[in-house]
């Protein structure tokens, strides 16, 4: 069954509130086997809703708008249902009288402006809204729902999944859907794409995306069927012929990112990382206790942004950076190895590279970045060609380190 | 003059990629004069593709549409231009030859499927690609300007500002509009609500919005009128009236970081910056040297997660981490002069919090925050109450500890 979800506010339409809520809705209402057909952001304006109202209630069965339900002026959402759906607003003692007690209890008056919140379209009926004043409305007539939710990230959401869901999961839609995300590092969507493309047969129902983000691409893979049975095996049919094909690049699945499947592998083995960090300073450690838990294997690291701080804390020799530069191979494994003493772990990282705009040569031009790993059996480091923009360059480069002590773990060569 | 944005990708549409791309262009368009009318969401699907782009031209003289220029499968844009435009793809020679020599630097081979990008709708012009190989596509015809860009965020938004932005700026819209954004941090919306609006009277034309981002909150003043001299005076009336209100909660405009903000102020008073990290454990040194230069006065820092780093190398006494704990004034406070004395850096910002979701206690729940500065003339620590979510507090940490020194070295109190 399609829907479409309208997001409805000048702030969204004019960039200055990215449009979470939209994205939030489609996935809750894809995962529940409804077929997403568009998205679509209009301003304040009673006209453009109306509009995009019509068009959307002309194309699809379901409809989900969120915003402009609160009390103020510029809240129009109810106008324009009332127009679409030619019928008058009626107050709902009920939601006043839920309204005002909420009021009461924290010892406050009701503004009168908020008695606005208790007026429902002729027909509708509602979802309570446990963290405002501003309840879900539902229209469902001639095979169509129509549902208009509010803007407030945390009261839309309570709705959706409070209310919204388990009505919308209640009406028989007859299709399943089942998605895997396979995540890769380390090899670019082009490569990845000849890797698999000639051996790839998609049964019906089946599509396979491509996801790129610096310094890795996610692999989609979305089916389609009559049963979740029926879509979770042909899901997981693909995505394992695909990791057949691809191999060692995939470092996960779902949701999980590469600092936590690291963290996994080092906690799991029981050893300890630190970091030595150059150009990226402070980025790789952030990232790797991003992950809750994660002082279970990090101990600390050094940002190691000045010259002397390699040579002072590091030990890196002043030779290496007179004569190779601090962005050498010979660096980044003296700062790993020195990194791996300094802090005592059972491994450490390092990253040193030009990160750009400035700071690039003929020799070494922007994006050229050394990664050295040191654990107690070896150390080496190797040289990696990033892009030309700076938080493009210590993103990938965070991952390249990430990806380099996975397969040192892992022994993949 | 209108203009509509088209999201393209099925992983827009289902919810798994949240549409900063269609924010970033309304932002940059409605900052140059351009109504935006709506934005859409479409799948990778040709037929949805065509019918949302034959609605949008209809609508509107300028449609911008971001998404599906990549070479594989999934990435349907130019075929539904083509449909849509009835016109062939041709090669271009210019682009594929750019596209080439970007590999050969890299010492990599052009994968063949890559040749697609250098195939355009005929009749169209293109707008390079610095950091990719999917070049913008532009066609301008009957009074219509149809732009396509890549939907890798860094791509779209290079060619955005490099090429879309001074080419569309070229044609006369016939409004006028200046915009300055206010950045505060320190104080919350409704605080600053509460400063302002007592005092605050508005011309014709000009709009206040609040913007609110974790631990900062922008103020964006925009004017319209008949021409850019009126406009721009307008806008600087309310933005100084403003400042005048909010006084020193306002760090810097427009563009201006943080980050950046002090580190002028470092550079300008030829100081030195390092930093020690618990519960950020590298994030403000990232922060602080996403500013190009920053090497000029950040020597650079410790990601002292665990205690044993805190007390090996920041000389933390170790009785402070056993009887006040690693989160206390006083470690904080003893981190930070460790810091200073480690680097040998004019000043130390110090930070260890309980970042969450776990470690809370009664007595230090999740939120609890202790930054400490330390410079030749003084030290000392302060305590923060930030909020629930490790990422929002880990990013309010940060900008706490640049405030802290930012109102330091200005005298600030």
């Amino acid at each position: 069954m399609e829907v479409e979800i309208i997001a409805v506010g000048d702030e969204v339409l004019l960039g200055h509130i990215v449009n979470s809520n939209s994205s939030f809705i489609a996935r809750q209402l894809s995962d529940l086997g409804f077929s997403v057909r568009l998205h679509t952001v209009v301003g304040d304006n009673v006209e453009a809703m109306e509009e995009a109202f019509r068009l959307a209630l002309k194309r699809s069965k379901v409809v989900v708008v969120t915003g402009g339900l609160g009390p103020t002026d510029d809240d129009l959402t109810k106008r324009a249902i009332v127009k679409v759906f030619k019928r008058n607003l009626i107050l709902n003692d009920n939601i006043l009288e839920t309204i005002r007690q909420r009021f009461t209890s924290r010892g406050m008056e009701m503004p009168a402006l908020t008695q606005n919140q208790a007026l429902l379209p002729q027909g509708a009926t509602f979802f309570p809204n446990k963290f405002g004043s501003a309840v879900g409305i539902c229209i469902a007539e001639q095979g169509r729902v129509f549902i208009a939710l509010p803007g407030v990230p945390v009261e839309m959401q309570q709705i959706m999944t409070d209310e919204v869901i388990p009505y919308l999961a209640s009406l028989n839609i007859g299709q399943a859907i089942s998605a895997i995300t396979l995540r890769t590092t380390g090899i670019g969507e082009s490569h990845l794409s000849e890797m698999i493309t000639p051996n790839l047969r998609l049964e019906p129902g089946v599509k396979l995306a491509y996801l790129p983000h610096y310094g890795s691409v996610d692999l989609r893979v979305v089916a389609t069927g009559a049963t979740k049975t029926e879509t979770n095996e042909k899901a997981e049919r693909l995505a394992r012929h695909i990791e057949k094909m691809v191999g060692n690049y995939v470092f996960g699945r779902g949701e999980e990112t590469l600092p936590a499947v690291v963290g996994r592998l080092l906690k799991d083995n029981d050893k300890t990382l630190a970091v030595a960090e150059s150009c990226t300073a402070g980025q790789l450690g952030m990232e790797i206790t991003d992950v809750p838990g994660a002082s279970a294997y990090f101990v600390g690291g050094l940002e190691a942004y000045s010259n002397d701080v390699k040579i002072a804390q590091l030990s890196v020799p002043e030779d290496i950076v007179a004569q190779n530069g601090a962005v050498s191979e010979e660096c980044a494994l003296a700062m790993a190895t020195g990194c791996r003493k300094l802090f005592k772990s059972d491994y450490a990282l390092s990253i040193t590279g030009i990160a750009g705009p400035d700071g690039g040569t003929d020799e070494k031009p922007v994006g050229i970045t050394f990664i050295g790993l040191a654990s107690a059996h070896t150390s080496y480091a190797k040289m990696y060609r990033l892009g030309i923009d700076r938080r493009m360059n210590r993103t990938r480069a965070v991952k390249a380190a990430l990806e380099l002590l996975r397969r040192e773990i892992l022994d993949i060569k």
